[in-house]
């Protein structure tokens, strides 16, 4: 008990630190969620040349294949040290331990990133098996932006984030119906699971891109509707159509898997111009955020100091409109803290701002939520009754239309029952 | 670019190094939670006796009162050190916002107790305004206590805290009905609206009591029915029903409040032997969790090392099995990441480690989620009907049992309304 004793307005400081700290922070989450949405990208061509590759036993487009594996190698060289620079440097706190261990699952899955392609190159596996080995790495990365996104604690920025990762996920999605699209089309059919994964792959990306657009400003709502007024979307729309025709059986000349490929690519491309602006709008918001804390950092310490001067005995002691709740105190005539007359306002300004940014978060918090309980819904569907991942989503998808619920409600549904049944000692049944 | 690139060992490693860290930080949170504990215990007793003192106009328990006064100091500043300790020294990250405003709140609070203390002495304020006073304070104590659950992510040590602050808030509400029925007795009558505050009171200690032992272990459970059944209870609820009929109008001599007030304090020190039972079950999981921690880093690095020597090529890009969710990577087959012959899969056995913690803290984490509603649904009927605090519980308490809802499904109920009509451009309607 040697050190003095604290004072309130340490505390008032500390709480205003704590905000810069937490957004120096993001600022370089968000560098590296940059950086993944650009890895993902040329990944996700990678991808798309790795399958020609393979259906064409190796004859099409390998010098750009070969280009293309560079430009990957560069970005994974660039992820590698932003994430040493993030994480290693300086630890996450509180809920940094899946980030942590997704992070370290992704880099094992990009140390075999030169085996993978030895294997492509030597034509030493299917295009499915390539597909999904690139599907699971992708899907490892999107893992850490949803844990980013999951830890981040400011409203605007936890908002772009979880627009960001609905937004790569949409598109990875598109990337996948590229890719089964381009395999079917260069072997010249299509059979009705494969018909009913692609179209399965359409709904995902609606529904991802629906959940993006509920967390987005009008600038990038314009740009969404100018990319969905598009040509592209149109021929698009025509070769699905024809995909439809094809799984009852008719078969059609490969040639068309160009056309396909081609059509597919523009829109991506298209998709990936409005992921850079999502990226931008997300540095820039760390960049103000940063600046309006430490601006108010400021501005509270020269208050703080005035204040001393004329101090008032008001404390919540005596405030008899002070209502303290177990969440916040509330009193409904405080202004802003730089209206403040006595530092007992001051802190409750704080507090009411502080309140209005955990409201804010709510929204972005749930969303994230709901995609947890919805994938846990699905892992229990898989292991209880040896679904694919498809099919568990397939009989969740139907199961909530029937039921008329949303299928995160579903999903909650399903948890609790399994739940119950596990705390009455038998399987779950669904 | 200059820094070696890192391995995913290294961040298989500081996944554990930050469960470390967030224990080493909870044990220090404990500590603080304990003195908050035992601060709000000695307040309890201080407001009992300045009500006594007031009511008796100066002249009952005068020495008494002197010494609690010294014993509520020694504990203020014992508090004020561990808070400086804990949260000046290592400055809380993501969600510390509010722990340290609202400490801000408290610490000023404590610097007004010396003036309440001479206003009391004296007799320069009504009992009632002297049982806000303290109220409001220990208000604030216990809004640290649940944001320190809030913030928490160990689910034993979580379950913990959560419970702790359920029971300090039925203490709290049993404190302020002895407070209540002390200077009812000591006037020799009560009216109505006196007797509905206690019957609330009464109401809100069974609720907080029942979350309570939603969230402890048999040992606690045991203690908690041994203490309802003890015979200061029957005491208790026999002078209940004679407030009870004291409402309608009788009067009673003043003398019954020393009888109250002694049966009153025998059960509130029977709860406190259950509180000291709980902070004590929590610095021991905080210890245990620490040492268990650690073990398992140390286990982890020599597992890691042996591994290294027979490095299998197995990652997510040619596991089969893997299924990668937006949350957690899953798969069936991989048991603790002692058994893990590989270091991938060492690091699923750590995601499905992870997995499984997160899961616990869920379901602790609803019911601070819960608490938070439905303070916030009583707060927007408080501002939106001009309601007291106990008028707007009495209401939602009321609507919820007509719609049979529980009160938290009530609270998200008015919450999305008021959302609702504010889209709207309206003031929402109850």
């Amino acid at each position: 008990m040697a050190s003095p004793a604290p004072t309130s307005d340490a505390f008032i400081l500390a709480a205003k630190q704590c905000e810069i700290g937490i957004l120096e922070e993001l600022t370089e989450t968000c560098d590296v969620v940059t950086a993944i949405s650009e890895l993902v990208h040329e990944l996700q061509r990678e991808r798309a040349l790795s399958n020609i590759h393979l259906v064409s036993h190796g004859e099409r487009l390998v010098p750009q294949r070969r280009q293309q594996i560079e430009r990957c190698r560069h970005q994974e060289d660039r992820l590698r040290h932003l994430l040493s620079r993030r994480y290693l440097n300086h630890p996450p706190g509180h809920t940094g331990m899946p980030l942590l261990n997704t992070i370290a699952l992704v880099l094992q899955g990009m140390d075999g990133l030169p085996a993978l392609r030895n294997k492509i190159s030597d034509l030493g596996m299917s295009p499915e098996d390539a597909t999904f080995a690139f599907r699971r790495l992708i899907a490892g990365l999107l893992s850490v932006v949803f844990h980013a996104a999951d830890v981040a604690s400011e409203p605007i920025i936890t908002r772009t984030l979880v627009a960001l990762f609905n937004f790569m996920q949409g598109k990875e999605y598109a990337g996948q119906e590229r890719a089964w699209g381009s395999i079917g089309f260069a072997t010249g059919q299509f059979n009705r699971e494969w018909g009913e994964r692609i179209e399965q792959l359409q709904e995902l990306q609606n529904r991802s891109f629906e959940d993006f657009r509920r967390f987005i400003d009008e600038a990038l709502e314009t740009q969404w509707r100018a990319h969905e007024a598009d040509a592209c979307n149109t021929d698009l729309n025509r070769l699905r159509s024809l995909i439809e025709r094809l799984c009852q059986g008719d078969s059609i000349d490969s040639e068309i898997s160009e056309v396909w490929y081609e059509v597919a690519t523009r829109r991506i491309d298209g998709l990936r111009a409005i992921e850079t602006a999502l990226t931008a709008a997300l540095q820039q918001t760390c960049r103000e955020q940063l600046t309006r804390a430490r601006h108010d950092l400021r501005s509270q310490q020269s208050r703080l100091s005035d204040l001393v001067h004329h101090q008032t005995p008001l404390t919540l002691l005596f405030d008899t409109r002070a209502l303290p709740f177990t969440d916040h105190f509330q009193r409904r005539d405080i202004g802003s803290p730089e209206q403040a007359r006595s530092v007992y306002e001051l802190m409750l300004g704080q507090a009411e701002q502080i309140k209005q940014m955990e409201e804010a978060l709510e929204d972005a918090r749930r969303a994230l939520r709901e995609r947890k309980q919805i994938e846990k819904a699905k892992g229990l569907l898989m292991s209880e009754l040896g679904l694919s991942e498809e099919q568990a989503y397939a009989r969740m998808r139907e199961k909530a239309m029937r039921n008329n619920q949303k299928l995160a409600e579903l999903a909650v549904t399903l948890i609790d029952a399994a739940d119950a049944a596990r705390e009455n000692g038998r399987a779950p049944k669904n």
